[in-house]
């Protein structure tokens, strides 16, 4: 029996609502993975995300799998057992860097900063005078899991100036807040395409800088992930129109990358990363009319992903329900060690607009009345309308 | 810009044509991969593939990438550094399995058939009888380098006899013929959705037993890959409500992979199996009237895919490249040492089909008049009307 799902508004932490025109092109004709059509595609895909990434990195395209694929798509490619990386960890995503680099047979050297809280460039520094044999210097530009911004551009600098290859997780930045992998010297970069691209989950866009292609070209050992070799998915990605078969190219999903990313080009990167951010100023003008406060200083705050404090004596996971159940509503919840502590409310791609804002904040009112909590009835919403009406 | 690809017939070794229902569920809204919703997808969608692979086995699931990622998972969950693995070799896909062995550290021991054979019996009984500590032994059930079908109950049952494991790729067997992994005894069986499922391309389902659960279980080292490892993708897939993230899944694709699994589970297994032999007949009478022979011996011919003996100085490239251009239908061409060789023509899902034989025989003859190859104009196209209305 054919499955329907219920038509959500999509404001977690990912995936987010997708582009109708995105949905629209998942469901066209199917074509082979070496029809010269598809090598077309093929092109302007990498063209878009080299846009999309600010890059002009030959080596730039979408890993046919998720983005924890993408994840193990840098490290696998890049580091070598005995080899050791600095990660700087900060949340969740940095937990699984770890995970990667010790399944290399590499060693982690691990960095910590309160969840919540961006990467300490002295921290970083430090590290990195401390350890001046270690490869690479991973950490994550947008923590998903708590809606922390670092700051890129300094930390592959660090590693650029000490020789260092920089490996930087971009899943929740990509379209939504500014990424320079050129600018900022970046040597792996990987994202997702179901946050700010509001593409379907189930790609993730890669770029190497051209040092990073020499390290992996140069390697001493194979890379242990087959499907995920770079020396291999080049021969098939690469220059010309002579492509070797590697795997079979996720066809249709790759329909709606290119759409999403054709609109993103239309839009203009600016005008998104602005567009993200003055939806994120009207989300949080009502948030703190309803007495509710961000996790985050504002320095660090993703504009895209808004953690927010959840006050004491609330059954926070009665509200999560209560807006799926009546107002087909998904925001998120709080992951390792701040479940229960936080909400994580997303403004990602097509989902940071201003319908969603109101909607989010009328349903989340209705349902901290619901649990009498005391709050002025409507004043969230007032000010969300003065802040959109200024 | 938009991409519009052209509408093809896709005749090739995959992707198949895509059901029109497949198409359209791609498109149904997204919904969170933790929504209660979703969950009631991936249960039916698991309780659909044990029907697909007629098995009972729990860990039953489709990987979040395509078929590649699938074989890589059932190796690098079961296999360890220093395990031997008897690769049974008869196509470019058991070239794969001894590189996914060799990336784990793992020994592969070769055993060779001419490519366009099965698997010699004999030979594996023999390998299995040499090499008592190895640990698995693996093959191609359905070989889509070559069209050949191997004797996948005769092979698992030796290995399991022996205390072996099996590792089973059915990527093109799924829904074409039979997979029968309980009676069988088979350990660890992959395939693809964009075969005989007449899904898009971009995931693989596998099954694991219980013994291979247990193996999986034990493991003395960290599986390799983070994101193939059974462990914690179990926690995702696994039983009750609870389900713990692990990554994002592609929740669009598997509307589509649901919604094929639906026809097929409509359809009923044996039914689809007869049509593709039936198809298949048709295709080789039509075949034989141009004068064109299949590669492989009756017995172990996959009906889902043929392959086609290219006759001597024919421009085999230009004949594909006119039946694309001119026709919109694509056939494979040979891989490796069957490159230039043969032509790939496959009868899978819903292009295994009268109209599609129908299709193909009248433009391969166009196309071979056209080099002037001296064929009985008409007399293809005749002798398949005359097999259809027998």
């Amino acid at each position: 029996m054919s499955f329907y799902p219920p038509q959500r508004t999509l404001m977690g932490p990912g995936p987010s609502d997708v582009y109708p025109r995105v949905s629209e092109a998942l469901s066209r004709p199917t074509i082979g993975h070496l029809d010269p059509e598809f090598i077309r595609l093929m092109d302007e895909t990498k063209q878009m995300l080299q846009y999309a990434f600010q890059t002009e990195n030959q080596l730039t395209l979408p890993i046919s799998a998720p983005g924890s694929a993408g994840m193990e798509a840098c490290f696998v490619n890049l580091i070598e057992a005995g080899d050791s990386v600095i990660i700087m960890q900060n949340g969740v995503f940095g937990t699984r860097m770890r995970e990667n680099v010790m399944r290399i047979g590499a060693e982690p050297i691990m960095v910590e900063d309160p969840w919540g809280q961006a990467v300490d460039l002295n921290k970083a520094h430090d590290a990195i005078t401390q350890h001046p044999a270690a490869k690479a210097i991973a950490f994550v530009h947008a923590e998903t899991s708590t809606g922390v911004k670092s700051d890129a551009a300094a930390l592959c600098a660090m590693a650029a100036d000490a020789g260092m290859l920089s490996i930087v997780d971009t899943v929740t930045g990509l379209g939504g807040i500014e990424v320079a992998v050129d600018a900022w010297r970046a040597d792996a970069v990987y994202s997702g395409t179901q946050k700010c691209l509001s593409c379907v989950p189930g790609l993730s866009p890669v770029t190497f800088s051209p040092r990073a292609q020499q390290v992996i070209s140069k390697r001493s050992s194979p890379v242990q992930s087959w499907f995920l070799d770079m020396n291999l998915i080049m021969g098939y990605w690469g220059e010309g129109s002579q492509r070797s078969y590697h795997h079979t190219a996720p066809v249709n999903a790759l329909y709606g990358l290119h759409e999403a990313l054709s609109i993103l080009q239309e839009e203009g990167l600016q005008h998104s990363w602005a567009r993200h951010q003055h939806n994120h100023r009207a989300l949080k003008a009502g948030l703190q009319a309803m007495g509710l406060n961000l996790l985050v200083e504002p320095d660090a705050r993703l504009p895209q992903l808004n953690a927010v404090s959840i006050p004491d004596n609330l059954d926070e996971a009665l509200v999560r329900r209560q807006l799926l159940q009546d107002f087909n509503l998904e925001i998120g919840a709080g992951l390792g060690q701040l479940a229960g502590k936080i909400w994580r409310i997303g403004l990602m791609g097509c989902s940071s607009n201003p319908a969603n804002v109101r909607l989010c904040i009328a349903a989340l009112e209705a349902c901290l009345l619901n649990q009498d909590v005391s709050i002025d009835a409507g004043a969230a919403l007032a000010a969300v309308n003065r802040f959109y009406s200024a």
